[in-house]
């Protein structure tokens, strides 16, 4: 053992963790602190799902309370606020970081800081962008969101580093669960374009889904690359400058679009929202301008169109 | 000059090119034509278009007729389908290899190609993978999509290779434009996923947008290599082994994406149809089962959810 892993070894000692809840992602989150020798702490509410974790190393709590009293760190990943809620009803919480991973809405992570803050402890919401076979695989790139008390977050970067990349973004606890919610409605978007895609295919014979799927996917790639256009426009307010497809464009081709998928027998009501959209800029007036553009009309902000 | 070079410009001296159509793409085409050597009869509706060409080599024709007749290989990229009919009625086309850029429907690709065929022409259908400023720059990834004629695309397969990228992808004359239209639809998807994402932020002072610009990015990135999954399941016709997120636990997350978007005054026009269709799924049976299985739903096609 090296002296840098030797000190590693001891930090983790000297860190101790209690994990309220074993789904999923909180087994998976709970292998990776006691692999990296954090003494660790679990409860969750059917008791059996700790078996494993114990003979790996972890001790289960018979209580919620009981486990809360055991570490400085307490990190809950439950199923939803309601299970917060009842997981930690009476139990005291007066000088623990609470670090809440349950999945949840901005307002729910600022309702929970401060329900935190009144029982004396300091919070950090975070928003887990990867699934549990990602948690442990750094090469994997999944990371966690988190946001809120910087000062729990500063005392706590290594331990919390452990199961997945650990990205901060700001005081506002509500921050963490916007970042992760706004990501993944980006992935649902893509989703519903690939889904689109293949059923636009589904019914040809001669076109094999893993020999499109490439195509798709470097195209995907490769348009993916819009969204740093969309940030300087709407950062600069420009969406007319060097556009190279703009408004009137795109709305020129939409009967292309449902043509298709009319005579492929697909429906067409994942793209026509998004069409409908552009639609109705181009009544606004805005047909020379980007389709950055729509992100105003969406977001209800008035500006649009107005050159 | 190196003899292989001196090779490749006899090469295109000997393959002279008509092209109709001077819109934006029809241009950039016609400079990388001349700029590799091939004779380039041009012709468009409105005559002045042509005039910067003629400046750099080529040969404009006083009509489409004049034009066909100029060269073995005919090139059409006009407005759409009605321009095409307007442009080439009572022109000649027998024996002639016609190659029709204009963006159209598969059926309309295969209507044109049994009317070319029924004047004497071979035919071959292109869709375009690219803007104009791509056109000519191979670095910047442009591609067509061909279909139709094999015989055509043999013969003329480095002069099509010019512009950009050459692609055949079947027989069918059809094929060409239903995957140019299947990768722009599911594009489409990927630019409503990011126009709410931004949208969900764009009340956020404090959350610049080219700061959370490479945040989307990298997780669409990321995320892209579902297009995989989604192929293995569609050929395999299995979706339930091995998957991490399913249709129940998707569903289950929705009132959060839902409720995040209200939060921040965000329409949720975009999203919820495609939550609709796995609420639909759901609602048939297929909670255990992977994303991918709304293919089926939105391509009208039986077997959905019957495990």
């Amino acid at each position: 053992m090296t002296q840098d892993l030797k000190q590693t070894r001891q930090n983790a000692a000297d860190n101790p963790v209690t994990l309220l809840g074993l789904g999923a992602m909180g087994t998976a989150l709970a292998r990776t602190w006691l692999a990296a020798g954090h003494p660790l702490t679990v409860w969750n509410r059917t008791a059996s799902r700790a078996d494993a974790l114990v003979a790996e190393g972890a001790k289960a709590a018979a209580t919620a309370a009981e486990a809360v009293a055991a570490s400085p760190l307490i990190v809950v990943c439950l199923l939803d606020e309601a299970s917060v809620t009842e997981a930690l009803a009476g139990v005291d919480l007066a000088g623990k970081d609470v670090v809440d991973l349950t999945t949840g809405t901005p307002a729910q992570a600022r309702a929970r800081a401060r329900w935190a803050e009144e029982r004396g402890a300091r919070f950090l919401d975070g928003g887990i962008m990867a699934v549990p076979p990602m948690i442990g695989i750094p090469e994997a790139g999944g990371y966690v969101f988190y946001s809120g008390s910087r000062a729990l977050f500063d005392a706590h970067a290594d331990t919390l580093s452990v199961p997945a990349g650990a990205n901060f973004v700001g005081a506002d606890p509500g921050f963490a669960s916007l970042h992760d919610v706004a990501l993944l409605s980006g992935m649902y978007g893509m989703f519903a374009g690939i889904t689109h895609a293949f059923a636009l295919v589904r019914g040809e014979a001669d076109i094999k889904p893993t020999e499109f799927a490439p195509l798709l996917k470097g195209w995907l790639h490769a348009m993916s690359g819009a969204v740093d256009g969309y940030a300087e426009r709407l950062e600069s307010g420009d969406y007319t400058t060097g556009v190279v497809s703009n408004l009137a464009m795109q709305v020129a081709g939409i009967p292309t679009f449902l043509g298709t998928a009319a005579g492929q027998g697909v429906s067409t009501e994942l793209l026509t929202p998004f069409f409908g959209l552009m639609e109705r800029l181009l009544g606004e007036g805005a047909g020379a301008e980007d389709t950055a553009r729509a992100v105003d009309l969406l977001a209800g902000r008035a500006g649009a169109a107005t050159a």
